[in-house]
C-alpha cells in the first residue's frame, strides 16, 4: 500500500466538507474497519511528553445513550449517530502515570529503565511545577483537545461526519459512565449526515484569513 | 477534482508516520501551495459556537526566530524548520467578539442580523457563565488545541513533518510577537525531517489500546 501524501486541494476540500452535523442518519453505521481506524487515530494522538492524559469512552449501548441524552441538552446526535465517543481527561495525574509511561517506553523501545531516568526526572519536574502552580488538570484538558482536533480531521478524511458536543453535563456523564480519576470534557457524535440536515448546506463561517493568521 | 475519502489504512499509515520531529532539514522549504493549505486548515479548525478564539502567528523572519530561540529551551526546531507558527488564544473574550461572529455570520450566510438574535443571546449566555465562573480563558485555550490537533494531522496527510512545542515562555513570546488580547499557548515547527533525525526511527510509544479506549 502506498503512503503517498494527499494533495493540498484534497485536504482543503475535506476540511470544507466537514461541518458540525446537526442531524445524523440513524440507519447508517460506520463500517468496522473505518471505526477501528478512528479509534486508532485517537490512540495515536500527540500529547506533551507523550503522557496521553486521556480516556476515550465509546458508548454503543442505546440504553446508556438514552440516559446521556437529557444531560446533553437533548441533542439528537447523542442517540442518532452511528458512534458516540466521550473524551475524558486525567484528573490529578500523579507519579504513577509518569512511571507507567516510562515503563511502556522501556517495553516498546526495548531500552533499560535506568536509561530513561533522565527523561522520567524531566517529566516529574514538569509535573511538580504544574501541580504546584495549579494548572495540572488544565494541561491535561488541553491535551484531550488535541485528540479532539485529530478525530474531527481524521473522520473528515475518511468521509465520516462528526459533531463535537461541549454542551453536556460533565458531572452527570462521569457518573453515568462510572469514570474515576478521569473527567468528561466533551463528546463527539460520529456517523453520517441525514439527507435532510439543513446545516450541511450552510456556508461555513470563518473570520477573514487576515484576522486570524498573521505572518511575521 | 475528486473528493474521494482516503482509506482507513492510509489514514493510520500517515498518523503512524507522524512523530515529534527533533531535527528538521533546514534546507527544505514547504512549497507555497502546501503551506497555504495548512494556513487554511488552521482557519477551518472547528471551535465551540464557531467563536474561533485564536490567532496564528507565522514567524518567517529569521531574526525574530532567533530571538524566540532562547525562550524555547533552545530547541533547534524553532530556527531550522521551514515554517514556525505560534498558536495564541484570545484572552478576556468580550461581547465584541460575539458581535463580530454574528456580523460575520450574517455576511457569509446572507441573513439579517435580527434573525441571529437568538443565536447571539445563546452565546452571550454561555459567555457570561464562563466569565462569571472563571473559566473563560481556559475554554479559549482548549479551542486552540483543537486547531493544534488539526494542524498536526493535516500536515501528516500532506507528508509534512511537525513538532509541537509547549516548552516555550508564553510571556516572552507575547512580548516579542507584540500580542495584545491574545496569549501564546504553544508553537509548531513545520517542515521536513533531517535525514539523520534519530527520533524518526523510534517506535511510537502508546499505552495499550484497552487502557485508553473503553467500549460501553
Amino acid at each position: 500500500m502506498s503512503n503517498d501524501p494527499i494533495s493540498p486541494e484534497s485536504l482543503i476540500q475535506k476540511l470544507e466538507w466537514r461541518y458540525a452535523t446537526k442531524k445524523f442518519d440513524p440507519t447508517r453505521k460506520i463500517p468496522a474497519a473505518h471505526w477501528e481506524a478512528l479509534e486508532k487515530a485517537l490512540v495515536l494522538s500527540a500529547s506533551s511528553f507523550g503522557l496521553q492524559p486521556w480516556r476515550f469512552v465509546v458508548v454503543q449501548d442505546p440504553a446508556l445513550r438514552a440516559r446521556l441524552l437529557p444531560h446533553s441538552w437533548n441533542q439528537g446526535q447523542v442517540v442518532d449517530a452511528s458512534h458516540f465517543v466521550v473524551l475524558a481527561a486525567r484528573r490529578g495525574m500523579d507519579s504513577g502515570d509518569i512511571q507507567a509511561l516510562i515503563q511502556r517506553t522501556a517495553e516498546v523501545r526495548g531500552v533499560d529503565l535506568e536509561k530513561l531516568e533522565g527523561y522520567r526526572k524531566m517529566i516529574a519536574g514538569f509535573h511538580q511545577m504544574a501541580d504546584t502552580q495549579g494548572w495540572l488538570d488544565a494541561w491535561s484538558a488541553r491535551q484531550v483537545y488535541i485528540a479532539l482536533g485529530n478525530l474531527l480531521t481524521s473522520a473528515a478524511l475518511l468521509g465520516i461526519d462528526t459533531c463535537p458536543l461541549e454542551g453536556i453535563d460533565p458531572a452527570r456523564y462521569d457518573t453515568l459512565l462510572g469514570l474515576s480519576g478521569y473527567t468528561t470534557l466533551c463528546a463527539v457524535a460520529v456517523g453520517y449526515r441525514a439527507a435532510d440536515d439543513a446545516a450541511a448546506s450552510f456556508p461555513k463561517v470563518r473570520f477573514p484569513h487576515a484576522r486570524v493568521v498573521e505572518v511575521r
